[in-house]
C-alpha cells in the first residue's frame, strides 16, 4: 500500500450532513465524545481510511483477532429535530508532515462529496493542572458564526489558544477555509495528563446543543466517574507525603 | 537507486506454499527462527529485496567482503506431510513510516504470485522480565481458524498484546485482510533485553506443528544454553552485590 | 492538499522590485523587520503560499478565528527615492529537509516572475550573549557587491558564520546564484534567548540606507525598551542572588 | 530546486579513470584524502551536485561569499605510471534515507559514465580510544581483489567492522555490487573524537601505493602536527590534574 486508499462500504443517502471529526489527541476527548455518539445514535460504518502516512500497526482484538490501524466514518440520518450527521472516528492522526495535510484534504473531501454544511472538529486544550469544571473552548474558520457557537455554551478569551491547533483538528478549519467550508473546533479543557471523559462529557454537551440533539451520556459519567476516583485516590496519596518535619529524599538532591 | 527492487534468481515452482516471515524484531527471535528453517531444510534462496527504505548500509562478511542491506525469499518444497514453503528473512526492517507499508505491500504480492496458502509471520512479545518457559501468543487476521492456531500450542489472553502489533509482522495481517490472504502472528514471549534463542525454540516448535515439519533443533538449543550461561552469570553477579549495610554509593545522590 | 499552493490576489505591476525576505528564525529579526516594513509601508498582500511542508496547524486571531499557517508575499511602489518591494514575510519555514529547497525555488520563481533586481534576505546571528551594539554582518552570493553593501553599514569579519547560513535565509543566495539572481543576507546579532527588536532595529537601518528608505521606527524602538527592562530586571535579580557565604543549592550536588 | 541536480562544467575525456570518494565522515578522514588530492595533482572540477537531500544550507567564505552546500567531482589526467582519476568530494552526505540511495545511485552513474575501473571509497573506523599508529582497513565488493588490495598495506580481522559500513562509503560497494562495478572502501583507525589528518596520511598512504602515485605529504603533517600539539596538551592537562588528596566535585557527587 503505496498511498491512501478510502474503502466505501455501499451507498448513504444523507441531506446535508453536520460532519463530526474526533481523533485520537490530548485527553483523548475528541475520540471519546465521537466513539459515544456513534454507539449511541447507532451510527452506520460507511467508509473506512487506511494510509502509509498511519504507524505501520495492527491492534489487536479481545479475541486475538488484528485489525489494521485506520480511520472510520459513520453516517447518522437526523430526525426532526437533528440534522443528519457524519462521524470520523480513528485510531491514529498521520505520523509524518505532509501526512496530516494529505489525509486533511481526505477529509473535506468527503465533507464536499456529502454536502457537509459545517463540520465541528473535537479535541482538548491542555492546561496543565487539575480542572474541576473544564470549559469548552472554541476556533472557527468563519468569523461570523461566532455568536451562534457561544449560544451553544462555548467560550473563548483573547490570548487563549496562542500557541495555534496543531493536528487534524486544526488543519481541517485551516484547508477548509480554502475551500469554503465552515468549521468549528471544539477543545474542552483538560490537565493532559490523563484520559478525560468529564471534559468530554462538556464538549459532548456543547456539540449536543448545537446539534440539537438528546444524547445519554450514563456511560460517559461512569467513566468520568471512574478517573475521578483515580484522582482523589492520588490526592490523598499525596497529602499522607505531606512533609512533617523535612526529610532528605533522592530527589532533593542537596542539604540543609 | 530510488526504488525498492526485487531481483529473482530463476523460477521455482511450489504448490500453494505457506510463507513464513522472520524479519529482525524483539528479541531477534522471528530471525532465528527463519534463518534455523533455511539452514535444516536447506532451502533455496529465490528472491533478493534491496530498498531506499532499508538503512543505508553494507554489512561486511568475514572475509571482508560486503553486502548490501536486503531481505531475502528462500523455496523450499515440501514433503508428504509438509506442504511448500517461501521464507522470508533479512537484515532489515524499514526504517522509514511509508516504506513499512510499502514493503509489506511487496511481501504480499510475492505471497500472492506464488498463491500463498497462509502466511506466519513470527516476532517476539517484551515481557520486561526474565521468562523461564516462553509462551507463544498469536494474533490472526481471521477469526475461524483461532482453534486450529490454539491446537498447535499457541495461546492468547483477553487483554495482552494491547498495544498493538508494530512493524512487518503485523502490518502483513493488517494488509493481508484487505486483500483476502489469511495471516497468523506467532510471538514468543522474550525478556526484550536479549537475543532470545529459548523463545526462538518455542516459536518453532508451535510453527512445526503447523507446518507437520520436524526439524532438528540442536543449533537453536546449543545457543540457548549458552545464553543460559550468560543469565546464569549475570544473577550470580547481581546477588554478590546484594547490600548488607549500606554504603553511599554515586547512585544515591543523597546523604543520610 | 498535497503540493506546495501560491494563491495570488489581483494583478500588481512593480518595475525590477527589490524581494525582502523576513521569515522566522532566531531572535525573530527577520519577521520583526519585514512586519514593521509591511505595516509602515503599508505594503499589500498580493500572494499567499501554503504548503504540506509548514507544520500541520493553524493559528488562532484574538477574535477565535483561525488562519492557516502560511507565508505571504506583499507588494510596495516606491518612490523617487526607493526601488518598488516585495516583501516576503511568514508564520513559518518549512519543517522538512527538502521542504526548504522546494520552498525556495518558489520564493526565487517569485523574483523571477517580477524581474527582481536583487534580494535581501534578513536574520539573525546568535552570539550566546547579551550585545548592548549589535552589528549587522552580511554574506552575498555575489562578490562585486560586497563594497556596495559595506557602504550601507553592514560588516563581515574573516572566519564569522563558519557554521553557514541554515534555512531560507541562506537557501536563497545559495539557489539565488544558480539561477544569476543577486542576493545579500542581513544577519542582526543577537543574544539566541529573546525576541530581538533592538537587533531589528539595526538590521532595518541597514537595509533603509541600502533601499533608501525613510522608515518611522518608533513602534520598533517601544519594543526593544521593553525588552530592554526585561533584561534589567533579569541583571538585577541576577545580581541580588550574588553569593555571600557559599550556600547548598540544588543544583550544586556537593559538598564542601 | 526539487531533484538531485548535476552540473557539468565542460568535456574531459578520461581513460578507465579510477574514482575515488572522500566524503564527511568519521575524523573527516575520507574528505581530508580527497582535498589533498585535489589540491597536489592540481585536478580539475568538472561537475558539481546540488541536492534536496544535502542540508539547506550555503557556506560562508573567508571574503563573505557565499556557496551552496554541494559534492563535487574533480578529474585528473594520469601519467606513465598513474591511472586518470575522478575525485569525489563535498560538504555533506545526504540527511535522509532515501537521499543516501539516490545519492550513491547518481555516483555510479557518473562512474559508469566514464567508465571507471574501479571505485575507492575513503573514510574513517571509530576505534573510541587515541591510536599512536593508525593501521587502515579494507572492505570490498569482490573477493577476488582481496590480496591485491591487502599487497597495498591494507588489513582486516575477522570480525572487524561488525557494525557494518554506513553511509556512502558502505552504500556504494553495495550499490555498485549490483551494477557490476568493483570498489574498494580504505578505513583509517581514528579515535572518533577529533579531524584526524594523521589517519588521512595513512589512508593516503595506502591509497598512492593502490594507485602507483607520488604524493607530497607535507600539508597533511603539518595538520597532523598540529592535532598532536593539541593532544599533548590535552593529555598534560589531564596529569596536572591528576588526584592527589581527593577533593570533592560537581561530578563527584557522592561522599567518601
Amino acid at each position: 500500500m503505496n498511498e491512501t486508499t478510502v474503502v466505501e462500504y455501499g451507498e448513504k443517502a444523507l441531506d446535508r450532513p453536520v460532519m463530526v471529526v474526533g481523533l485520537p489527541g490530548i485527553g483523548l476527548i475528541g475520540k471519546l465524545v465521537a466513539e459515544h455518539l456513534i454507539g449511541e445514535l447507532k451510527a452506520e460504518k460507511i467508509m473506512e481510511i487506511f494510509s502509509p502516512q498511519f504507524p505501520p500497526q495492527v491492534n489487536v482484538n479481545p479475541d486475538g483477532t488484528t485489525k489494521l490501524v485506520s480511520n472510520e466514518v459513520y453516517a447518522w440520518n437526523g430526525d426532526e429535530k437533528a440534522a443528519d450527521m457524519l462521524i470520523l472516528v480513528g485510531d491514529s492522526q498521520s505520523v509524518t508532515n505532509e501526512g496530516h495535510y494529505e489525509l486533511a484534504g481526505i477529509y473535506l473531501d468527503i465533507a464536499e462529496k456529502f454536502k457537509a454544511r459545517r463540520i465541528y472538529t473535537l479535541g482538548g486544550y491542555g492546561t496543565g493542572k487539575l480542572i474541576e469544571v473544564p470549559h469548552v473552548l472554541y476556533a472557527t474558520n468563519k468569523a461570523d458564526i461566532i455568536d451562534e457557537v457561544k449560544s451553544y455554551g462555548a467560550i473563548f478569551n483573547e490570548g487563549e489558544l496562542s500557541g495555534g491547533i496543531i493536528g487534524a483538528s486544526g488543519l481541517i478549519l485551516g484547508l477548509g477555509e480554502l475551500r469554503g467550508i465552515e468549521a468549528v473546533c471544539l477543545m474542552g479543557e483538560t490537565s493532559g495528563y490523563l484520559v478525560d471523559p468529564k471534559s468530554a462529557q462538556a464538549v459532548l454537551g456543547v456539540l449536543s446543543k448545537a446539534m440539537n440533539l438528546t444524547v445519554d451520556m450514563k456511560e460517559l459519567e461512569a467513566r468520568a466517574a471512574e478517573i475521578e476516583k483515580i484522582i482523589t485516590k492520588i490526592k490523598e496519596l499525596e497529602q499522607q507525603q505531606q512533609p512533617g518535619p523535612k526529610e532528605f529524599t533522592a530527589e532533593d538532591k542537596y542539604i540543609v
